[in-house]
């Protein structure tokens, strides 16, 4: 993907985190993704679709997703059950439709949020697709953004 | 989902491993997806959006991942590399795409295939989605699919 178009993405997440959560997060460096490497045990993860094609995965530590959790349901989440996996899923949701509105010119809609669980899950990107991957400390704790976008040449729904 | 709606996905499929792979596949009884069963190691997932919104998740055992790459190649495969994982995505996309030609009233759109991996991964739906999911048996080996589909009010994109 070009990397001008991951800026939507990090405003996104940096904006809902501070705005919803009241929690600051400190961006490390963008780098392209490695299969192989071990991640966080929770992934919210999300399709996109229109004049591009992508996908967004906010991968989560227990910490966070709680912390995310609890600030989205109004209520302290101290355990990782379908209420919270729905949040990640949510926060997922909310990061994307953000980006999206910002990356007009690719007329993007999104899929349904699902999320991954497993400690030693890893989600891969088609090896053409060369996603950018891009790691964060937060006051809640540490979390990855993965974000691939493809523009296509006709609309992927043709 | 509705009920109807998963027959497109389900004759691709059955299509798909005939017509590409020479495999006979016989389908398992329907259900509603349920978290904690234990599946299969490798999973083939694309959104879907446009007038719904939706997953598709191929659920593979290595044997079959093995299988089928082996036959979008046209080369033996023994081991679960990058090529295999790819050619997982690329059958992910394929019966996804066959159905969506079939559910025109949802003017659907595909995102980017990813490919999880991980022996205790679980792709979990939104509580609300309750997607179908579908025991599979073949010539190749076990497989399971799984797909959440919801109509939107509105296009996605909006």
């Amino acid at each position: 993907m070009q990397v001008e178009h991951i800026n939507p993405f990090l405003r996104s997440l940096t904006n809902t985190f501070a705005t919803m959560f009241g929690c600051e997060v400190r961006r490390g460096q963008l780098g392209v993704t490695t299969s192989g490497r071990r991640h966080f045990p929770i992934s919210g993860v999300i399709g996109l679709s229109g004049r591009a094609v992508g996908t967004v995965v906010i991968n989560l530590s227990e910490e966070v997703a709680l912390k995310a959790a609890s600030a989205l349901l109004m209520t302290e989440m101290t355990e990782v059950d379908d209420e919270v996996l729905d949040a990640v899923g949510e926060l997922a949701n909310i990061v994307a439709g953000a980006a999206k509105a910002e990356l007009e010119e690719f007329d993007l809609s999104v899929s349904l949020p699902n999320v991954v669980t497993g400690a030693d899950h890893e989600i891969r990107f088609p090896t053409a697709a060369k996603p950018i991957s891009v790691p964060y400390d937060t006051d809640f704790g540490p979390m990855r953004l993965e974000v691939g976008l493809e523009a296509v040449s006709a609309p992927a729904s043709v």
